[in-house]
């Protein structure tokens, strides 16, 4: 498992990996790993990645140093078989050639032991998945293992199950964890005050009863300085004000990638915005004569803003997209639609930028059916920045769009079902009267077609 | 904080909040944290949130609970203190109202002595900050607490630093706690062989000398039985690859979402794609007179997919605009160019939409100069699913743009260097004999227009 994910590691960082397991099923093992590994860096990033490394395997520990630049040990944790792979290994291999072992809690010292210049051994140790996370070192063993100890005594004891211990960890302190560890998380806990007020406020704490038969470090006045004053290094120029903001914006995006990963704290954001659409007021019936439509109001998000500190233009895209969602919900192309096997594609989108927008502007769409039949729907979508105070609403965008309505498992354009038709027809009826926008060839091209050329299945759309 | 977190938490999902807090300068102090609250929340959702709730400084614990649905306490760690605030508070509320007292390791039955009808008292201990993290409880206290001794341990002894604990956290373990806990990391570290195979490799490792005296269950047959049980029963259905590409996609999500937030293992992240994109190949002033220009090309990436399993109509104006963008600096728009107040806008963007594409799916884009001048430059951009194997390149979408050259300062359209011009001209030379496409009215009418109307700004655009 750890052999595998060095390998992967190198490899996928296009280092050539001559690796050595006495076990057969090495090859299988090896390529279970790095089929996953390939997985996620092929989600990981978007930048040019090397070609793969080359991956051989070597019938000795011997062989599988001639020539390397660098050695990875990562044989189980017993230290006899450490020290005679380590033994044979060093032998063969270039005596300027660093040898990392993984151990997780050996001694380097020890295992330098029988090792031909032993000077080059160093800790290696990963962790899992080792092609993914970027650490490595020994102290996190110490900090991992308390917890591992006074998990399993919450188990030993039956206060709590491992789900409940997991879950303790994942909806908590978990998600602070993964950007930002312990002593900042409680300095800035202990705002404009400090470390020094935090400690003396929950140093005493530390005296409580929390567990069994534990030495606990006396917090004297020489720690708590020493701690303070590490403390402010590690803060560095950053106010409380800025950490606390810091740690917000992390806190959020990585709820926010939970949430596209669908699981855990992401699980939970995604519940609460499904409580919120499900509680918020939506277009009655009586609506749909409403002209033009407002379909939709949000704020900018944050990383919707590009280096130019405006909206990006692709998110008008989204944004005009947003607003044609809603009209499909409004005539009935709800989740059991889709999973009937009738969706309405994007065929045209026609995108003009009239004015800025930044982040955390409360936007709103309107939306004008121009015209429609039952396989063809034809909006067009103004986007505005929300009125504040004395001042109106102001045009930033618009969006033009051309829908077709098709059967999703064929891949084919077909007609909607009559009662949609029909409350599309309503809308529509209620927009004649408006202004019409001045609009584009394609969008009109397709709609004036008998029959629009929709054999390559245009492209899918996005539903809340 | 805690008291403030609370009632930021509350007033946010539209919920009334009457606060008792001694402190003078609490209105103040609330503020700031309802302040931080909102902010968070307004890059947290985009789902359409309920009106505050009204926030109101009552004189005395009484007052604040009369009427009251639901009581938090969250005075300070001092017992004589909380059970003076609850008295006074649970004898002036209705006997049916919950009370939740935020505790973080006083004991329930200590904390009902002295309140009216105590059964109602409850542990509502938070997580700081307390408007953002799901979870509340006591179990959490506990690993805490484990983990922090040993980080105060680590520093008592000199062993690492503030700094370098909280690094041991945030770029290994941490990352993994925000989406599982210990017990389902090392289930699926155990492998196949699951959760027996991890206990039977890594409980002898309980019995090393990691820490200071510290009593540590002992791995009898009946707690291994107890835990391998409840790992099953965590475990559900899935098998142990599933969960191995459940963690990555949580690991590679939050990695992206730190990215965003620009901190921790997202800094890692970017630096490491800077890497990639410094040694990657780039086109070279030879690539110039190529027709058209290849100017971007990566895989589509597993969030830009929508439910019907396609690629979002949306993510193919990213596409594009990542193609121009390319262009852009290949004609000289780096960052010291935009740093010098000079920048290109969108003003027009024209999507058609040819066929499907999906998660993973290598794509790429050429990118047509249709005309130019020192204001404007019109392109067209084509964009591929990648042979694969026998098959060609298949079109999946075009997209047509109208930029224009502005000072950013005074926000007004304003020529480009000749040097820049001269770019533009030779690669739009190279491409005249080109077939022309078919383009947007909105496009060609700025085009042939004198003098566009920029007085609006145009919306910024992006570059990596």
């Amino acid at each position: 498992m750890i052999g595998g994910g060095w390998a992967a590691r190198f490899l996928l960082n296009g280092v050539d990996v001559a690796l050595y397991d006495p076990d057969t099923q090495a090859p299988r093992k090896v390529g279970e790993v790095l089929d996953n590994a390939r997985r996620a860096f092929a989600k990981l990033t978007l930048a040019p990645r090397p070609a793969e490394g080359e991956l051989t395997f070597a019938m000795s520990p011997e062989e599988a140093v001639a020539g390397a630049d660098f050695v990875q040990e990562s044989a189980p944790e017993r230290i006899d078989l450490k020290r005679s792979i380590l033994g044979r290994a060093s032998e063969a291999a270039h005596a300027s050639v660093v040898f990392a072992t993984s151990t997780s809690g050996l001694l380097p010292t020890k295992l330098q032991e029988g090792i031909h210049h032993p000077e080059r051994l160093v800790v290696g140790h990963p962790f899992n998945p080792v092609y993914l996370l970027p650490l490595d070192g020994f102290v996190a063993d110490r900090l991992l293992e308390a917890l591992w100890r006074e998990a399993l005594w919450l188990v030993n004891d039956g206060v709590a199950t491992v789900e409940q211990i997991d879950d303790a960890i994942r909806f908590g302190a978990g998600l602070r964890w993964s950007a930002m560890g312990t002593f900042l998380v409680y300095r800035i806990a202990g705002g404009e005050a400090g470390m020094r007020h935090f400690m003396a406020q929950f140093g005493p704490a530390l005296q409580w009863p929390w567990t069994k038969l534990t030495d606990v470090p006396e917090l004297t006045d020489e720690l708590l300085e020493r701690i303070v004053e590490q403390s402010d290094a590690q803060a560095g120029d950053r106010s409380i004000r800025e950490w606390e903001a810091l740690r917000d914006d992390c806190l959020v995006a990585v709820m926010h990638g939970l949430r596209s990963a669908g699981f855990g704290a992401g699980e939970v954001l995604a519940g609460y915005e499904q409580q919120l659409f499900d509680r918020a007021p939506v277009p009655q019936a009586g609506d749909l004569d409403a002209a033009p439509l407002r379909t939709h109001a949000t704020r900018i998000p944050a990383d919707w803003v590009d280096y130019n500190g405006h909206t990006n233009d692709s998110r008008y895209a989204q944004l005009s997209c947003d607003a044609s969602d809603a009209l499909l919900r409004l005539i009935g192309m709800d989740a059991e639609y889709l999973a009937g096997g009738h969706s309405w594609y994007t065929a045209e989108s026609h995108i003009t930028y009239v004015a800025q927008s930044g982040a955390n502007d409360a936007v709103h769409v309107t939306t004008q059916v121009l015209a429609h039949d039952p396989k063809r729907l034809h909006v067009f979508n103004r986007m505005y920045r929300s009125a504040v105070g004395g001042e109106g609403d102001s045009l930033i965008a618009t969006g033009e769009h051309l829908y077709l309505h098709v059967d999703t498992e064929a891949e084919r354009v077909v007609p909607a079902p009559a009662e949609m038709v029909a409350r599309i027809a309503a809308i529509a009826e209620a927009h004649a009267a408006l202004e019409r926008p001045l609009t584009s060839p394609g969008c009109r091209r397709a709609r004036s077609s008998k029959r629009p050329d929709c054999s390559n299945a245009p492209n899918a759309r996005r539903a809340r």
